[in-house]
């Protein structure tokens, strides 16, 4: 394939933003990896090193690190945008007062923002003027940054209200390790890759609490139906579900030790509290603000999301983790097709 | 809920009929527990143990070893049939010639029959006469029978062309740990048991090349793709695939140091041949014989498997597994929706 070698800013040096701005210079792609410590941007500069987000790997000399937004996104028409869910907001605010032409915005961040009850591209559609976006594309799947930036197999979707704007985005990742997808169900592609890391902390807390597999597996099955009733109820498609932005990602999120959700949910099941677990992850848990989020959606879209409720009950209301999960596994249905039918059925009377 | 005590005869003492007949005993029931070595029931009545198959659990006391068929199956009327879905003809065939009453069958066991291409229901069918079956349940689910035994938390689906006869079963098992679910769907649970193991074999194989977590996600988000187009056109309801004996067991196979297949998998990703990894595991491997079959089953119903066809290339056809595992990494479809829509389409158009 003849490739168009493009000037590329990934805003956020974070391990995803970190990987993915490797994945571009491998294509050929000129990067700006903005982040906002200036320590970091050095080390980025100096020892083509980011030790704290990837601490095995050697950035490609065409990664340039910055640390001013004006200067990363001079003359760049396509901007990764790579900051946790909850920077968003302040990070939009300071580019829409240094930027006078369109751009091209890709997120890759996962969230659904409490109280707005906002997607990502919404958040943008919010604080950027409409002159100043020309696409919003999401990137979204199962794909751990560490495994990305040592060039591991991993299979991503991207997505978009206009197609053209996802395949453009397709070409400019793709590549012989990282396969890029297209599906044109944002909505879907979105709440998937938000609302998996509320399972992942649960399947966090049953291995923490000691459960096996089974118990785990039980965990993971429902909450994709939960997932997909409350997505379908939205506007997504089921089938997204069924990809890799849906199964794909809870499977890669709930089962691997990479991920922080999980890592935070472990933590929970060893009988820390909220606070101690994210005194001690010292990193953005995504799900935690999640879970607040899908606790309001359930009711909004009065859909039954027994795991986020309990996840919900645990974290803000101090309910035992032992008996919320205990409780989840007793309290599932007796015909196991009723529940699973109301995620079709749903859509289908919907259509 | 008030209990009515039966007496159940659990058919194979390995792992799994082991497990279940723990359940079984913790239920109150007078359990049977049948096998055809010696020395094995010998140690189930003085020791109280199965070493080489549980070796870290004490059986009860109410479990008793049988080493007799005809005694094993005295005064009994229901049967869980856990024998290799390989033994199962020749097991039954020893069953009708000493049994004159109508039993009960619960089969455990997840297999598909090379070249004949009957599902294990099916067999039981063909090989017990009509007098002797009164009806026949399969239980499947994600359930580790090493997690069983130990009485972690588990939950799995039954499933029969009469649904009184499931609720029964459901009844005869259900407890505080092993939750039990019922599904009229037979065809599929049959399936996706039978299939799941094939997609572990590539999981494993996945592992065994070293590659990572995104890589098997992408591979059981494709394989349940592949398991629900087969299943639909055989008759089975997409919904299956979504529960616990779709996506439910498919993860726990993948995912697990417990699963036989991820190991035999493992073995291959790991460079050995065929008879090498067999000779190794010195337990059956169901997925190579399902593999067999379900090769034979995409041919006959003209469906798309590509994983499970390059599985059959590297056990049967001398493929290298890293040459079948990046291929398929290259081959999936762009738009990952046209590959999803195929299943439900194909399933509404043919109602």
């Amino acid at each position: 394939m003849q490739r168009i070698h493009e000037k590329v800013a990934v805003i956020g040096a974070g391990s995803w933003g970190t990987a993915l701005a490797m994945v571009l210079a491998d294509n050929g792609h000129e990067v700006r990896l903005w982040g906002h410590k200036p320590e970091q941007i050095e080390e980025i500069n100096t020892l083509h090193t980011n030790k704290k987000y990837l601490p095995e790997v050697i950035l490609q000399d065409s990664i340039m690190g910055y640390g001013s937004l004006a200067e990363a996104l001079s003359g760049v028409a396509i901007m990764v945008l790579a900051v946790p869910a909850k920077a968003i907001r302040e990070v939009l605010r300071n580019i829409r007062e240094i930027r006078d032409e369109p751009l091209n915005i890709v997120h890759v961040s996962k969230g659904i923002e409490p109280d707005t009850l906002l997607r990502i591209s919404e958040v943008i559609e919010e604080e950027m003027p409409a002159h100043l976006i020309r696409h919003i594309v999401v990137l979204s799947g199962p794909s751990h940054a560490e495994e990305v930036s040592v060039r591991q197999p991993t299979t991503v979707t991207v997505s978009s209200k206009d197609m053209d704007a996802a395949e453009h985005i397709q070409d400019l990742f793709i590549n012989q390790h990282f396969r890029v997808y297209t599906n044109p169900d944002i909505i879907g592609v979105e709440i998937g890759g938000a609302l998996k890391n509320i399972i992942a902390l649960a399947a966090g807390i049953s291995d923490g609490l000691g459960y096996g597999d089974n118990a785990k597996a039980a965990l993971i099955t429902r909450g994709l139906a939960e997932i997909s009733r409350l997505g379908t109820k939205m506007g997504a498609s089921p089938l997204t579900f069924a990809g890799l932005a849906g199964i794909g990602d809870l499977i890669v999120t709930c089962t691997s030790v990479h991920s922080r959700n999980w890592r935070a949910g472990n933590l929970l099941g060893k009988g820390k509290n909220l606070q101690e677990v994210l005194d001690n992850m010292g990193m953005v848990v995504e799900g935690v603000r999640t879970t607040k989020a899908a606790h309001q959606l359930a009711q909004k879209y009065n859909v039954n999301m027994p795991i986020a409720n309990a996840l919900y009950d645990v974290l803000f209301n101090g309910v035992n983790a032992k008996d919320a999960v205990d409780s989840l596994m007793a309290r599932m249905k007796t015909h196991e097709m009723e529940d699973l039918a109301n995620v079709l059925v749903g859509r289908l009377q919907d259509e």
